[in-house]
């Protein structure tokens, strides 16, 4: 269930405004402000199942503008890749006393970075 | 005209699978395979002026995307932090002599790749 309210709550960061209002306010009742469908339903005077209908098929175009332009997916692995980048600058950083007496290694490291880098540019 | 070329490619890019083939189709013969409007109409059949149209609305639809999510812009400036970490890694490789001499040389650079990295994702 986790999983899933992350992955909804990306898709809406990337794609909510794409969405009517009402959906957009329905998700950000039930995934934000975690109300449950009765709560929803009852704040906006509209039945259980029509909140429920609203919520799924809202899912549905969601994971859709995913399935077509798959930004979300193209952030993550940019994202992952920065996250290598910081490790092999923490790296060097406790390595502080390999510097002065390998340089070569910082050299090694600065093309991992390098080439990690242009991955991201899609050099 | 060049920019605007760039602009609608790179929006196109992004946004293009949200466009009805009809529409994919057309941006596509004019601004990739760069044939006129006369080229288009002969070629699909249909006025020069109807081509005009859908150039247009298509355009248009493709800047209010970009409008609403803005991801082109969000992918333009991770890339330029990129970059910037490459120029970086770049002078450190050119200033090989200085890594012995000057190990705290490194871990600034070090440090300043981390903050533009942690810029990229967001922390």
């Amino acid at each position: 269930m986790f999983d899933k309210i992350l992955r909804i709550s990306l898709l809406y960061d990337f794609y909510g405004q794409l969405l009517t209002e009402k959906q957009q306010e329905i998700i950000q009742l039930y995934y934000s402000h975690d109300l449950s469908l009765g709560e929803i339903s009852e704040q906006l005077g509209v039945s259980r199942q029509a909140v429920y209908d609203t919520i799924k098929r809202t899912e549905k175009i969601l994971f859709e503008y995913e399935e077509k332009l798959g930004l979300v997916q193209k952030f993550a692995a940019t994202n992952e890749r920065v996250e290598k980048i910081v490790k092999i600058v923490e790296e060097i950083e406790k390595n502080k006393h390999l510097i002065k007496s390998k340089p070569d290694y910082v050299i090694e490291e600065m093309a991992k970075i390098k080439k990690i880098a242009n991955e991201i540019l899609e050099k």
